[in-house]
């Protein structure tokens, strides 16, 4: 997705700014034309906080119908391609568009009941979840009051807007919706950062499902050149290092065991805020690790 | 199985000694009644030491007929049920009674490439092996000489008569074919045993089967009231023990994130010498561990 | 010292009983007098019981004129010789036979205070103390009431003639009134326990004094054949480990720095229960080490 | 001591430029001078080369000489005030004003001998040492010869030279003669960095001397906002890091004995590379810690 600079919005006519962001709120262009007399905005945080405003600013009765125009999560919209694209590409990323009929069902079922008891959709950043936290959430969202859930459908919908502001805009500053899960691996016996090990980050699921979401090589310092997830919140979720280790040690000329005591060393852990920096490192020997949660 | 004592076997007259020992040598009352003059056996070891004494003391030729009486491993014999009593729990105890279709014509094209090669069936104590290290170690066989292979054959049947005469006999000494593996928490934020722990211990075979073989609670030192595996070999292999932490944090109010950041802690390793002792203790905390192989 | 069979201070008459045990309880022979006819006592448990309820059915009378009859901690009778064996050898076990001419003015301003507020020696079981926790209790119990005093006086004595009653009495039954030192050095490059390291206990003042208590050689297995400290309390204080690393790994052909990185290796800890069991392993490796209060 | 930019020496005049490094080479301005002509340098990496090439290039009666021209160490010289600016704050760095008159008559001693064997006096650059490390190296460089001590001479000057350079000259580039030591608590009971934990440094000596050399607290981040020793070369010796790790417990209500079994934390080790980055992190619970190089 191309991104726009901010001097450029700020510098624009209006109804150039509102096609650009008019998108920004699902169906709701006239959050962007709210703001546009309030340029230039110095910060991309300050332009976000203008738009949160004027929703706020709106009668209940606007604000609902702006919450009843989102689509249902993992709905027939989204199996029959009436979203929006950013839409589309959000409910992508948790693997919403890729359910069984299980899971399908229950997506229905929640839905169902979610808009019997409060009569607007669950609304959700599904870019900060799993299918397993949405489902997780969903369950204890469906036992909070009306209110609790219009406060809840607005903060997930500022959160969605703050992930589509940052990718759209290119501004001076950051909106800090973004999170990281890095390693660093350590070898003491020889007292040096451990070089050239393969790590898989892997994504599991409740219901058994491992899937391997990105690879990497250790370089000299021990690390990987890029964060194993970053420049976007990680899902709120179950994960596992996987750390090649008896590749590593073998190439070293270590004297191991056969098989190696150590071969795959997994590290599993579960992210709870997105926003975070999981800095994971492991300090391993053939016949010992330790690792923790670092900063 | 009944035991019988040492002392029994050495008071009784000898067509009862071959009676009872007659078949620990698959096909072979001949090893038994070589040994029955050399009576009184004040140890286990004596008369394990006799016995294979004995098979090296025969003929060649007499050693070749008595190779070739063993059954092919997972062969035609194991399916059609004819093999002895000890020989089909022995085969199952790895697994090989119950193998895919794929797996039972790798081990049917193994056993006959190594046939065709020596003219002897492929020999292994199953008993210290999965399905994986036999695999692997059939493979790394066939590329011997047909010497070193007769070696390694009685050197393999020895190991299984061991364990055979152990099980049998009661005896003042033990043979030392056992191993074990144990393991032992400790939570440093508190400075005592982790108590009340479940533990569970899985084995893992390549093709990615993952099996639970055993399940344990820690008692009042942090330890299993019983090894997860002893008074046997622990077959070569790969296991997983899985520590449910965040179950024992909640119960000792202990905050923690939601989802907590350990939930369960997998440690992967691998067993190389099935009559070792493999102690894999876990030193935890909300946020970090450390495993090694103790003693 | 002599020990003599629980099963003879049984079968003995009335004036030998006494004769043996009259001086547990410091010039207080009434004590044992009262007991000696509830023999037979089964254990050592019974016989401590038996004279701790006699001293608490005197009047309150007997129990302070009991309790007026100890000497001063380190107080001019220590200087003058004028104690039972027993005070001595046990003032001495804390170092207090040893003070310099200004703890010496401390002991003796706090004996001071101490009995013009209660009228009583201030009394401690030694033996399960260093001169820097006799100190500190010494200024604690100073700001108590008199009734707390009292109570706390008994408490001492019935430790101290406990650990009299376990030196002197042969039983079959212990009084749990020892504690343990202990460690283990696992090598986790090699995967075994790390054999033939030199290994130095210090006790540490807060004077700055450091004083080597114990030194040991770790044994096939990692460990020492004998605790550090063992078949006695162990001393409220402060302690430090020594391992000597540099030169095991020097002996195991491990490539080392110059001068190495960890050459000893030294682990400081408190100790807060004297009966307790303090296990402080050590998992080392040329770079690295960890360390915990084990099991 | 004041800087001066490598862009002026480059736009000087000779005679000026002179004056300015003529004291860099201990009373040898001719090495200034040979390089004058090469002006300008583009970086100080450029100009040191330059400097001890024109070293090499000189005859070897010429090196001789300059090297006859540097003090003894803690030598006469020295406590006669008869040595230049920069060789009497470099020998302070090592503690070599302050020796004991033992270790003074030890340093006139190898001096003498030093001469005495190779007609030159013992050159090291002190600023990479401690007394401890000078006095082993002094040892071990008398038992060379003639030849290997007149090379060893000029590539310590050379390191003294290039420090002069990086403390005189503002260069755009680094001469890599930094090393550097610093720490990074965590706290892995609550997930996150130590704050607010006093450090000391301290400096050990083989006479048993301790030495406090810097003193931090953590920060947010749970390290030090500079590192303990940073901006000049880490002295070859022995160090321990004190973590004064109760009374940060005690601040986040973390429940502990009385004594707290861990008070202070002292990590014991040697630095062996003055230019190397010493990483040394902490681990720690109330009951546990593990200590590591990290990178």
């Amino acid at each position: 997705m191309r991104t726009v600079p901010l001097a450029t919005l700020n510098a624009t006519d209006k109804p150039d700014f509102v096609a650009e962001l008019g998108d920004i709120y699902e169906h709701a262009p006239w959050v962007a034309e709210a703001v546009a007399g309030q340029r230039p905005f110095a910060t991309l945080a300050a332009l976000h906080g203008a738009m949160t405003a004027a929703v706020r600013a709106a009668t209940r009765e606007q604000r609902l119908t702006f919450i009843k125009g989102h689509p249902d999560l993992a709905g027939k919209a989204a199996r029959a391609g009436d979203m929006t694209t950013d839409s589309k590409f959000e409910q992508a990323s948790a693997g919403l568009d890729r359910l069984s009929e299980r899971e399908f069902a229950d997506f229905h079922r929640l839905n169902d009941s979610y808009k019997a008891k409060f009569g607007i959709p669950f609304i959700i950043c599904v870019r900060r979840h799993t299918k397993d936290s949405i489902l997780r959430l969903f369950e204890r969202r469906l036992a909070n009051d009306a209110a609790t859930e219009e406060t809840a459908a607005l903060e997930e919908i500022f959160r969605i807007t703050a992930l589509r502001l940052d990718q759209r805009v290119d501004a001076p500053d950051q909106l800090k919706v973004h999170g990281r899960i890095s390693t660093h691996i350590l070898d003491p016996c020889s007292g040096v950062p451990a070089v050239g090990v393969t790590i898989e980050l892997l994504e599991l699921s409740a219901n058994g499902d491992r899937r391997v979401i990105a690879t990497a090589q250790t370089n000299q310092d021990g690390r990987t050149d890029h964060p194993l997830i970053g420049g976007r919140p990680v899902p709120i979720g179950c994960y596992e290092l996987h750390f090649h280790m008896a590749a590593y040690f073998a190439a070293t000329a270590t004297p191991l065991a056969e098989p190696p005591f150590l071969e795959v060393v997994p590290v599993r852990f579960a992210v709870a805020e997105p926003e975070a920096h999981y800095h994971v490192p492991l300090l391993v020997t053939p016949w010992s690790y330790s690792t923790y949660r670092g900063s």
